[in-house]
């Protein structure tokens, strides 16, 4: 989640050009109070390509911030896809449409095989609101274990299971909080023990935990053999209680992680060792249009069927599908998971070089292109978010996109469309670099 | 709603063609049970143009059915724009973007002075969702009223809103059901009173009564000035207990219903003279792409942002925008809400004067392009669904595509694309009625 302090605020106004004034008055006359512009000095974009984001004035940003258009902004074979099938059809999945078909196929094939069963739908908010009533039909319970600073989406249903957005204090009744599986995973088993426990005694019972994969908001978790040997006593205590392991893989799937031979595969759970019952995806899904879905076990979405019904209109329809097959065509020929890993990389060690000659830059956490680097204070070591925020500004000077996040915003998030190249990376760090040199105190 | 009785069912496979039954074997392995397919014999189509559909054979099929391409299957102007938009960017709302802007302030036009403000969603499900969060936050309250068979959406919230898809026992205990405004509406004027002193009794409160203005799982209800006048009585109600209305637009927005001199307009709830505080959009608004969006009160949307954060990844991109605007000019241009009053007025002439020949089709019921035709049984007047069934399947095989809907699946629904021609519903009314020669019992 990204901090306030990055976001416009009606103080800025005064510094902006007449067209950037303009735009804005006029958004903030006719959109809710709650939209959000990035920036002191927000931008306007008018075209993207690849990993660069273009104003109207024709400056080139290079984009390491927008994790949907994962394949590239604007992606030629994408875009070919969306206009020829938009030019033909686009109804829904009560009539038959092969690429749907073809699609769903493909799509578990790269699944473990009791995972074989696909229900599309808009959004990840969507996906997991569905997982959410699956794991509560299918269990007869109604108690869920999340992590502490999860974020899951927007529905009200989701929002209740999303600490993140609004604190422990906006959680339903039927939800439990656990510490993410740092170090070795034992306050995590510690705390999942004592959830399933309270979500028994009150009655609600165990309908299921969900993890996201990255465990993003929660500061960025890779696996190590510690991790994976708790998240395995942690998923057979969910089962053994009746629950069920929903794998949140809205943002770290599709490869964003990486693939390498020892850790191949699009899906964060693999990597944690995770069999999960359930896995919700979306954001990179078809590249921008709202194509996300959950994937199960078919007994699960029998049980759901049999008792209630569900059909999303604009889900499954076939130009969302057709962006989705492009996208996945050509994440596969591109091999953009496996460049992912490679660059993720190179970046990871520009990094811990730049960590090493700046006090206030951390060793970066994460995997693959989904990275997150915390800015501390050089003497006490705490985590400083005013450095964090003034780092994105200056960058966004610099032509560079780029967020704060975590608990105390004060990390970067590296999140960038995987065609991110070498020269990405390097000018990335070269800038970085240099904002550092300019920003709040010396080192 | 349609019901299960028009669905293909496994008992049907032998009679298909070598294509069809490969194709429903592979959806099969891979789709989750609750997929539905159309039709004993489903249909699969490769191309639309305006009111017509054809399958892979060249077949026409006369659209009679869909309402999400409301401006006429792959019209070119909407096809256009978002190949066009595709090509250049597709980003989020935390930048800027002329085209959002616009289409804001044009939408917001079409509304009363007070609905000044926006959100985009991406489905009617997260716009009733929102608006129902917006409602809670916004009044301290947690009972909702909806009519006795409504359909509001699928995620868990709604769906524990929604009689229509589970039955009473399906709701929250949040929840109660008023009587739609039948008749003079008195009915409903004492179904809200009883709901309110429950919600308030239970300690919930009235947070919001939310009504589909067309009332169509509720059997279609146009306005009379005693409706109108019972309106006005429940919504004062609603008011007083600290409540809010929400008109569901979803179905019936965007001009489904007809404009005139006499009824201008392209929202149900201004037939009804409801005066609402939220307004939730969706369906045609952009053609078949998913967007759809939530018109509120600022003080509301304010009094939620203040406390809750609201951001929807891929709500208002670019691309979905350049869809909905197009579909919004096409609107206007080919000035389609003044043709589905004018040609629905003929449709019904036409099924009027079905109805005085055949005993079993009852007058039409509704407005514009969004009817319903009860089928009775001839001699005791009681609503028959096989016979409505098998005028479903019948007018398939004479290419005319249409549903049974309603509580007792004996209802005809009909909401062709906009552009529905006179010469289409001429068609329509002779396949009817050729259809009523060849299905049950003898008139």
């Amino acid at each position: 989640m990204i901090g306030p302090a990055t976001y416009f605020r009606p103080e800025h106004r005064a510094g902006l050009d007449h067209r950037t004034r303009e735009l804005i008055d006029r958004r903030e006359r006719v959109l809710s109070p709650g939209y959000r512009l990035f920036y002191d000095q927000p931008l306007e974009f008018v075209r993207g390509s690849g990993t660069k984001l273009y104003t109207r004035e024709g400056h080139e940003y290079l984009d390491v911030y927008n994790n949907v258009p994962s394949v590239g902004h604007a992606h030629p074979r994408v875009t070919a896809a969306i206009a020829e099938q938009a030019a033909l059809i686009n109804t829904h999945t009560r009539y038959l449409h092969e690429g749907l078909i073809d699609y769903a196929e493909l799509l578990l094939a790269s699944f473990p095989p009791a995972l074989d069963t696909l229900t599309l739908v808009c959004t990840g908010s969507e996906a997991n609101d569905l997982a959410l009533r699956v794991a509560k039909r299918a269990t007869g319970h109604r108690g869920i274990i999340v992590t502490e600073n999860a974020y899951h989406g927007v529905t009200s249903e989701i929002a209740a299971i999303s600490p993140s957005l609004g604190g422990i204090d906006s959680l339903a009744d039927w939800v439990r909080t656990v510490r993410p599986p740092t170090d070795d995973g034992t306050a995590m088993l510690q705390d999942v023990r004592t959830a399933i426990a309270e979500v028994q005694a009150t009655g609600h019972g165990v309908a299921a935990m969900i993890v996201d994969t990255a465990f993003a908001s929660d500061g960025f978790i890779a696996p190590s053999p510690g991790t994976r040997a708790a998240l395995a006593q942690v998923q057979a205590l969910v089962h053994a209680a009746g629950g069920l392991v929903i794998a949140d893989e809205v943002q770290p799937g599709f490869g964003r992680l990486g693939a390498t031979e020892a850790e191949p595969g699009l899906w964060g759970f693999l990597r944690h060792g995770l069999d999960p019952d359930l896995v919700t995806i979306g954001k990179p899904m078809a590249n921008g249009l709202p194509v996300a879905g959950v994937v199960a076990r078919r007994d699960l979405m029998a049980a759901f069927g049999e008792r209630e019904r569900y059909f999303n209109t604009f889900a499954g329809t076939p130009v969302s599908v057709a962006a989705a097959r492009a996208t996945w065509d050509v994440l596969h020929d591109e091999q953009l998971p496996q460049h992912a890993a490679r660059i993720g990389a190179e970046l990871r060690a520009s990094l811990r070089e730049l960590a090493a000659r700046h006090d206030r830059l951390r060793a970066p956490r994460g995997s693959g292109l989904y990275l997150a680097v915390d800015i501390v204070d050089a003497t006490s070591g705490a985590p400083d978010s005013r450095t964090a925020v003034a780092l994105v500004s200056a960058l966004r000077q610099r032509r560079i996109l780029i967020s704060a996040s975590g608990r105390e915003n004060a990390s970067l998030k590296l999140r960038p469309p995987l065609p991110f190249s070498s020269a990405d990376a390097a000018r990335f760090a070269s800038e970085l670099d240099a904002a550092l040199g300019e920003v709040g105190p010396p080192d």
